[in-house]
């Protein structure tokens, strides 16, 4: 383990973070918020603190990155992260036990809306910047951003792509991966401002309309009102439902588009799928819940609402899906575990993964049949080849055994067990609101059962193997020992 | 595919049956319940009609039977068994609904033991007799039982048992595949005789004693009374629970016990790991529910019954445990997952899978810290060969892909999520009993859900490809056209 540069990279992150605070800094300064513009001083200063002292004392000669060392730089900065931007909720006192803040601020990073506010309104605009703010920053990845903007030796940023990138598969846009982070983050900011735009035609506030695409482009999912985004006209839902929907798509495809390849763009057989399983769903739960609406056009506009907020993990809602029939529920909770397309700021398990898990098991009932036939799964086209079949099958078993053991930590709570699978299911797919006492928030939950959720939202955000190698002693072995 | 040899053998199973259901005939003959011997004597006479005319009219020249036969033959057994099976219960009108009694039939062989019965109690003696006798058959197999006493060409069977026997690994106890059925079936006789005698020792009642070891030994759970085996004492409770562990046991180690390999026998990892995950799970449930108990002996005889009747999915019961706290009920929940061991009467995962997927997972971790380090999974002190791994990581991602689908179609049940999911769990392991609504039966259930839920246990006790390729068209392409 080179942890020298471990720790070199992780004071630049701070660093990095305290800069990008600046912005709900001047927030709090423009709305006259003087405790808020303490509390992002404080930690600003804290943070560019300790961000030179470990880029200074640690300046490493030899800055090879492995995989493992990938893995845990990854894992630690947004561990780190989270601690440190958890501070100013805390000092301003807006949210006075520090575990609460830390669980807010991972699950604002990790993008998965979960709260543990009982009332959202009552915190500052500068606050209310900075919760949203963050999932805008943890959607695309913080290290991805610092590949874009800190030069660094790219052939070796690699694998810290590998661990902070969703999907079961890494495709570089670019050969440099450096461009490819930025061309990334240039499609991103223009998305988020297109958005902007539309809702501010509709007549939303600034504030509001920024927040609102904050929360939509990480597909994240924390409101800033009580009701989420219940008030507001069908006109913004509609902009906002159909967002998340862009959002969860394959930044892949935009790219394509953008260099005018959009024939190829629209072969993708993740997206179609995609595309397919909202429909379906919308389709299902509007004749379920028809007779609750006024018109088809409410219902549909609802339905969709919801299904796209669900699949994207976004985990916004125009009204209390808590309260719908237990069949829209179930649908939604099946919706949960799927997730969206690979390589966008969304969570779960992934389309492409599924379409992957559900092709291999048929190409195994084939084989089954017909011994002599050989096995060849096809994505987009092309012939999948072992090695990923194989990472997504012990992905996906990783996935469930994970999942068990949140579930496991979360029945020490008196819970019942419909609260409980969907809680974890929902911050371990970096959703947001779950089913029953956990619909509104998570502030009845214990601050130990926070805490595993905290880092079930890391390792759902991360796809765990971060998170477990971050914990095991093995990875913190200096390198020359390893070289015995 | 090879269809008159699948119908000759079909043949041969209903004649089986016919002489099977004898011994329910003698039953309701001695209790001389009239209405009994009319259905079981109408019933033996169109099975033996039935399959005489199979027998006959396919007697097939060409006797080889490929993998693809081998599933089609045992699923197809498996559903025509239970329709066969069922008429009884709808001739003597103890349970006039066809689709019930398909329902009651199919728990019964593949020894889930879900009943939809409000009154079990109400049912005759050659009833309860039938139906515990069931499972009693669908434990060991019965295309084993065919194997065992029908001449068949041995080397070429191999297919069936693979087909039949759980598993990940298919272990031939001799080399001769015939001695290995009649082995196992001498096993499977000599500890069901053993706990009818222990049973009768402690004062049960003959008829009593044998049906409840009938329930035990296929690990199903049928009971004859309202309320399980909540009202025999404690020391009859203490003997059926240690049984239901017995029986789920891979086989082979008493086969290595009578051969005096005791040595071997006992260094099996998939059997600590089970008296493991039992001895962990009654220890967690005790603390949980000591306060509603008297004593601790108490306490430890009710928490172990029930995680021992959970985790060998049998389902047998001596509390109405889904009154118990949610922890509990979650721990049960992840045990219904599990299952016991391969090669036992049990359903589920199974421990060796579980364990082997873990290995699999810990292995690839370990594979992402050190890439130069080389994956091996071993089980049992031999390694695993990555065939078999990658076939339990297809069977697991098959296994939910399925779960999934079932869960799905009981959503259009008015019920809440914990009883589908529990339900969907409970059938699909081979169970029984689900918390919520469907605790005591599942008579509430649709027709459209029983039908689904007789699949789903049929799925569960075949470990789903059988079923899945009977309903494949191309398994019904005849050879010569696949042979061009």
């Amino acid at each position: 383990m080179n942890r020298r540069m471990v720790f070199y990279l992780l004071g630049k992150i701070l660093v990095l973070e305290a800069a990008l605070m600046c912005l709900p800094l001047i927030c709090s300064a423009i709305y006259g918020e003087e405790s808020g513009v303490f509390a992002f001083g404080v930690t600003i200063a804290l943070a560019l603190f300790l961000g030179f002292i470990l880029v200074h004392v640690n300046n490493p000669k030899d800055k090879t990155i492995f995989a493992k060392e990938g893995f845990v730089i990854v894992a630690l900065a947004w561990v780190v992260m989270s601690l440190v931007g958890a501070l100013p909720f805390t000092i301003s006192g807006e949210i006075p036990f520090y575990i609460n803040a830390v669980f807010e601020t991972v699950s604002g990073f990790t993008t998965t809306g979960a709260s543990i506010l009982t009332d959202v309104e009552a915190l500052s605009h500068g606050m209310l910047f900075w919760r949203s703010f963050t999932h805008w920053v943890g959607g695309m990845g913080i290290l991805v951003l610092v590949m874009a903007i800190v030069p660094t030796d790219s052939g070796r940023s690699m694998h810290i792509a590998r661990a902070e990138m969703p999907g079961p598969i890494i495709g570089k846009l670019v050969p440099k991966l450096k461009s490819t982070a930025k061309i990334l983050y240039l499609i991103y900011i223009c998305l988020t401002a297109l958005q902007v735009v539309l809702l501010l035609a509709g007549g939303m506030k600034f504030f509001d309309s920024l927040l609102h695409s904050f929360g939509t482009a990480g597909t994240g999912g924390f409101g800033i009102k009580g009701d989420s985004v219940a008030s507001y006209t069908p006109y913004q839902q509609w902009v906002i439902a159909i967002f998340m929907l862009i959002f969860g798509v394959n930044f892949n495809i935009y790219y394509l588009i953008l260099v005018k390849k959009i024939r190829t763009a629209f072969k993708s057989e993740e997206f179609w799928v995609y595309i397919g399983i909202v429909a379906f769903a919308t389709g299902l739960i509007t004749v379920n819940v028809y007779n609750t609406f006024d018109s088809l056009s409410e219902t549909v506009r609802h339905t969709f609402f919801q299904v796209s907020s669900v699949m994207t993990t976004t985990g916004y809602s125009t009204l209390n899906f808590n309260e719908w029939p237990y069949f829209s529920k179930g649908i939604l909770l099946i919706l949960m575990f799927i997730g969206a397309c690979a390589g966008s700021t969304a969570g779960g398990l992934k389309v492409s993964r599924a379409v992957l898990l559900f092709k291999r098991v048929s190409s195994n009932l084939k084989h089954a049949l017909h011994p002599r036939s050989t096995e060849v799964v096809r994505l987009e086209g092309k012939k999948v080849d072992d090695e990923t079949l194989t990472g997504v099958m012990v992905y996906f078993s990783l996935y469930f055994l994970f999942f068990t053991a949140v579930f496991f930590c979360l029945l020490f709570e008196p819970f019942d067990l419909e609260t409980n699978i969907s809680a974890a299911a929902s911050c371990f797919n970096n959703i947001g609101p779950a089913f029953g006492s956990a619909w509104a928030n998570y502030n009845d939950y214990s601050p130990f059962s926070k805490i595993v959720l905290s880092v079930a939202m890391l390792a759902g955000r991360l796809e765990i193997y971060p998170m477990i190698l971050l914990f095991s002693p093995t990875s913190w072995i200096k390198r020359r020992k390893i070289k015995k």
